[in-house]
């Protein structure tokens, strides 16, 4: 069987869906006793959430399935879900866009991929690559180029803050230097890290994506105005030269795979005619449910009364339980966080090694994810070899008990890990 | 804003695609009497499909919202979902395929997007096409290519039957001058024409797809197991070099966008990878309703009972109007149909003009779909100002009495026509 050349690169899987196949083989094993998943990016299931989706689809289900289910529908979303959005944020906000600029789509990952065909890959000023301009970010930005060194990353700056946190700052000077990139994408907060970013580093982003004329993807997947999961309540920024993807998934519903993008109608109508011609639209039923959440404001109830305060709290515990368990001499930090979904850290010792935790914790029945493969680039590098092997993502998704037990094993992991090395 | 090469293709939309926009402003103007719609490609509303597909949903809803919902799934489809396929094709048609044969995606137009992307364009031979062995087809076949004439078809050959029927066959020799092709792909029972491929013309299609080392792909939209919209009742073609694509669409869930693939694991795999990568997966809710409809056989009866007399007593009722309507003095044929869901009418006199019908009974409030868009290839070609210009797309989807006054329309407007070129 031949592949052409975007074959043969878009049937590569990411090093996290090995992980991913690990835990799913572990999961339908069954048998010996359970494990213990501190990776998933799946959102916890919390009942108030749950109970609210079900409501509403149920809702969607008696009053609209005969004109969402039984008709096709417009490419860029059905028209009273798009109105719905454009409400939302013009009085959320303050904004004064139109349904031409905005998109819905079968996920956010799905508006990201279109977005990097659109604007990335061949010009005729030769091939311009998606840049993530800060390095760690979400692993399944690594699969939307076409082609070969289509997706490059920038490695960011590492601030220590005392004697257990530390922060990434986006290297600046180094993204000024990719004068190629034909889209910069970042998720923010950013899964892993849970870290906003600051209204200096958003600036000189803008300030690039202008002279390169390539857009900004900003992927709000953790933060406003939904699941919210940010402590500095800042708004999406509308700018001609920003495109803001916006998901249901971390509010619940993930598998229902519905995201929306807003941006300037320059940007936002070729990924229209992309999506009609690549995927026709985005499934309705799940429109009109998200229109309603939307409509009602019961998204608003949900993230800022549930959500929000859930993950706060669970944040705190595994902020305290880490304090507590892990090797006080051993030089271990937590990315300081604005929200998000997941503790980050960085053991910063010779001796450690994320992939070698990954396989010890996996003999303890636990499943983690190793830092590396939020990076991009050989682990030759001396930063991915210095600083990304030596990261690992917890997620704070897990129940209580969970997380607890999680980190007691991480804790007895690291001594095994500094003894044995 | 600067496009990619890609996105300058992406972001083009086919001639139908106006057309549709036409038909949804004439909708929302709303005001001056009614339209007459014989253009839609959507299924008809039968009231036996919609509440049978509501009653699944809401069964799905109360047993497995939280599975279905509120977690991602896998990238290949929902495991019961994958094996209710399985189990439903192997029981069907003695196959014995497995679930690494199985990829369900959002829509039978990504599926196709994928593999066009995935078999055609840059190869280290050289680039090749997707190629349409029988034109006419699907319009949106001709979106799927990211490469400017990434996509051609094949002109018919044309056989009169009659002296008002006419059928299209495939130029099995000029498919054999394609030695470039990267992958084929026809519907079938093809939209617009009803025409099944016949076995001797599918084991040519296959015998060229295995010397090319290029996959067939069969869109079954209309045809087994369902809709079954279909007369000839043969088993889709189970072929280490055949993808055969599915989709519930014309079963009467058009707006949930759930079909599948069922393809060698070799072709399959890579599909699976490019879901993950571009979309993660399937929206799931809807797939433990169409799993529902498979493993309880509901979907047989649907079909069977349903959704095959219906379309077949519309064809029989609008042939029989154009025979009487039409004016007998006129050169009109119609294709001879194995099934589907339109009447492929042509009218063979210079003084014919697709776009001039299109126009003509616009102003009479009623929309046909112009044969060129079923065409590829420029409106200068011998073959399309001969022939494609020259036809006509009726949908029998529209209620009865539509179909009635729309063909009295039709005759009308073919004697202004007529008379006033």
């Amino acid at each position: 069987m031949q592949l052409s050349a975007w074959g043969a690169q878009m049937s590569r899987l990411s090093g996290i869906r090995t992980i991913m196949e690990d835990i799913a083989l572990a999961g339908r094993a069954g048998a010996g006793g359970e494990w213990l998943n501190l990776s998933p990016g799946n959102p916890a299931l919390i009942p108030e959430v749950v109970e609210t989706w079900r409501e509403l689809t149920r809702e969607a289900l008696d009053e609209r399935f005969v004109e969402a289910s039984c008709r096709y529908g417009p490419s860029r979303g059905s028209d009273t879900l798009v109105d719905a959005i454009v409400q939302y944020f013009n009085t959320t906000y303050g904004w004064s866009i139109g349904p031409e600029n905005v998109l819905v789509g079968p996920g956010s990952q799905m508006l990201c991929f279109l977005a990097t065909t659109l604007f990335t890959g061949p010009h005729t000023s030769g091939n311009r690559p998606l840049v993530l301009p800060r390095l760690p970010d979400y692993t399944g930005y690594q699969g939307l180029g076409l082609q070969d060194g289509g997706v490059v990353g920038i490695e960011p700056l590492v601030v220590r803050e005392g004697e257990r946190a530390f922060s990434y700052a986006v290297d600046v000077e180094a993204l000024r230097r990719h004068g190629d990139a034909g889209m910069l994408l970042l998720s923010n907060p950013a899964n892993p890290t849970g870290c906003s970013i600051s209204a200096e580093e958003l600036r000189a982003l803008v300030d690039t994506a202008t002279e390169l004329d390539a857009p900004l993807v900003v992927d709000n997947a953790y933060g406003e105005p939904f699941p919210g999961v940010v402590e500095t309540r800042l708004a999406p920024l509308l700018h001609p030269q920003v495109i803001n993807c916006f998901t249901f998934s971390k509010a619940g519903l993930p598998g229902e795979r519905v995201g929306f993008a807003i941006g300037s109608a320059e940007h936002i109508g070729p990924m229209v005619s992309f999506m009609a011609n690549a995927a026709l639209h985005a499934p309705q039923l799940v429109q009109a449910v998200v229109e309603r959440a939307l409509t009602t404001r019961r998204i608003d109830v949900l993230t800022t009364k549930v959500v929000k305060p859930y993950y706060r709290a669970k944040r705190h515990m595994a902020e305290s339980l880490l304090h507590d368990a892990l090797p006080s001499d051993v030089d271990w930090r937590l990315h300081s966080s604005d929200g998000g979904m997941f503790c980050w850290l960085w053991i910063d010792h010779d001796w450690f090694d994320d992939l070698r935790l990954y396989e010890l914790l996996k003999r303890k029945r636990m499943f983690v994810v190793p830092g590396r493969h939020f990076f991009i680039g050989p682990l030759t590098t001396p930063f991915l070899a210095g600083h990304g092997t030596r990261c690992v993502r917890l997620s704070l998704s897990s129940d209580e008990w969970a997380i607890a037990e999680g980190i007691a094993r991480l804790a007895e992991a690291l001594e095994e890990l500094r003894r044995t090395s």
